[in-house]
C-alpha cells in the first residue's frame, strides 16, 4: 500500500507501540508501504524525536545485516510521579477500608488507563534488566502482571493457590500465608514456565511477604532467575533485609476505628 | 511544546491510540502542542486516512462547542480471521489434551499480542452496543476480559467463586457447574458493579453455559443489563435456544484416545 510521508508516519509509529521491544527491519516497512528504504530511515528519525519529545518512550537503530529498529516504551519521571501522587489520593479514600483493615483495590486494579499507567512505570523501574516472563499470583495480581507483561512484550505466568484440572501438571510450593499465620500450597503449570527464564514478580499488595517468596521458591524448581520484584502497594511493618522490591505505594496506617488511612509514595522512584 | 506537524502527527495519534472512545477536544491539542486549531484540524485529517488505510479503526470529528476528536480502534476483517485462523492452528495442537479431556489453554491467554488481537476482535463483534463494563469469572477469564475492556477502554468485573475477604461485602448466586453436576456459589464484590451498566461477558471456554448463566443472574442482582456474551472458544454440544454467545473458535471434537482436537472458527464473524 502506497502512502504519503505524513500518512505512514502515523502507521510506522503505531506499528512500533504495538510492537514494544521487538526488531523490526526498515525493510519491512519499505516493502509495506512501498518506500524506498531511505525515506523510511528520515521518517524513523522524526518518530524518534516525536517519541523522545514527549517522552514515550526510546526508538533504537541497529544498523548492518540484521537491524532494524526497536521501540521501548517509557514514561517520564515527571508523568510517573503524577500518577503516583494520583494513585495516593485514592487509596487513601477512606471509604477503603474494610473489616478487617483489608483495603479496597480492585476499582483501581481493573481500570484500563490506570493498569496501563502502571504498566509502564514498573516495566520502566526494571528497564536494564532482562526479563523473559512476568509472575503473579492469582487473582488480583492478574491485571497488573498483564499491564507490565504488555508494556515488556513478554508472557505473563499465573501462580493458583488451588488445584484446576485445567492447567495439567502442576508444581506446587509451600509457603507462609501471613494473613492466616498457616503453610499453604500454591501451584504452577508445568508448562508455563520455560527453564532458564528471567522472571519478574508482580503483586498487588506485600505485607508479610509470605506470598512473594513462595513465588520465588517456585522460580528455584523451574530453574529460572529472579529478576525482580514489583507491587502495587506495601505495607511492610519492619525492614525485611532478605527481600529487595519496589513498590509504587507504601501504607504506613491503617485506623479501623479513626476510618483513616495514611499513604506515601513508595520506593520506585529511589535510585 | 512546540512541535513540527510532522512530530505532532505522531504524537496525536499516539494519545488517540491511547485514549479510545474519549472524546479530546481539537483546543487540547492546540494548547499542548502551540499550535493553531486549523493546524490540528487538518493534522486529525490525515491521521484519520492513514488509520483507515491500515484499518486500525475510525477517528469521529464531532463539530460544535462540545466537539472534538473520537478514536475507535478496529481490525480489518481480513487482519482479524488470519489471527483466528492462526488460533485454530495452535489450539488443534495435539498436546494440548489434558487428562479429562480438558484443553491447555493458558500458553494462548498469557500471551500480549495475541490477548490484544483477541481484544480487538470481540470489542469489533460488539461495536454497535453501548458497554459500559466487561464482566468474567476469576481466573482464566480475566486476562481476555482485561483485553478486551482496554480496547473499549471502560473497566472490568471479577467474579469470583470464592469469598475473599479483600473485597468487601459481595452479592452471590447459586449456578449449575456443568463439570462437576453440582450447584456452586459465585461472588461479587457490591462496590465493583454500577447500577444500570450494560455489560459484555468474556469468558475463555464455553460448554454447559452454567458460569454464564451465572454470571447473567448476578447482572440481575445488580440491576445491570446484559450487552453480550463472547468467548475464546466453545464445546457446546447441542443448540442453547436460551443463551446468545458469540465465540471465536469451536471445539467439535476431542478425541483423548486418538489424541486430536478437532477445531473450527468460531460464529464471531457470522453476520
Amino acid at each position: 500500500m502506497k502512502l504519503r510521508r505524513s500518512e505512514r508516519m502515523v502507521v510506522i509509529s503505531n506499528y512500533l507501540i504495538n510492537h514494544p521491544y521487538e526488531l523490526t527491519s526498515l525493510n519491512t516497512f519499505a516493502e509495506k508501504y512501498e518506500s524506498a528504504k531511505s525515506s523510511i530511515s528520515e521518517d524513523i528519525v522524526i518518530i524518534k524525536r516525536a517519541f523522545e519529545e514527549i517522552e514515550i518512550g526510546t526508538i533504537e537503530t541497529i544498523t548492518g545485516a540484521g537491524g532494524g529498529v526497536i521501540f521501548r516504551p517509557s514514561i517520564s519521571d515527571r508523568e510517573g510521579k503524577a500518577i503516583i501522587e494520583e494513585l495516593r489520593t485514592q487509596l487513601s479514600e477512606s471509604d477503603r477500608i474494610l473489616p478487617g483493615g483489608y483495603i479496597y483495590l480492585s476499582d483501581l486494579l481493573s481500570n484500563p488507563l490506570i493498569l496501563n499507567n502502571i504498566g509502564r512505570i514498573i516495566a520502566k523501574a526494571f528497564k536494564d534488566q532482562k526479563i523473559d516472563a512476568v509472575m503473579t499470583v492469582a487473582t488480583k495480581g492478574v491485571p497488573l502482571a498483564n499491564a507490565v507483561a504488555n508494556v515488556l512484550n513478554v508472557p505473563f505466568v499465573i501462580v493458583r493457590r488451588d488445584l484446576k484440572i485445567t492447567e495439567g501438571s502442576t508444581v506446587s510450593v509451600n509457603y507462609a500465608s501471613g494473613s492466616s499465620d498457616r503453610i499453604e500450597k500454591m501451584f504452577l503449570s508445568k508448562r508455563s514456565l520455560k527453564a532458564g527464564s528471567r522472571v519478574l514478580i508482580v503483586d498487588d499488595f506485600l505485607k508479610g511477604g509470605g506470598t512473594v517468596n513462595g513465588m520465588i521458591s517456585l522460580l528455584t524448581e523451574f530453574d529460572s532467575e529472579l529478576a525482580g520484584v514489583a507491587v502495587f502497594a506495601d505495607n511492610v511493618q519492619e525492614k525485611r533485609d532478605h527481600l529487595e522490591y519496589k513498590s509504587l505505594l507504601r501504607v504506613t496506617n491503617i485506623d479501623v476505628k479513626a476510618n483513616k488511612i495514611d499513604v506515601e509514595v513508595g520506593n520506585i522512584f529511589d535510585a
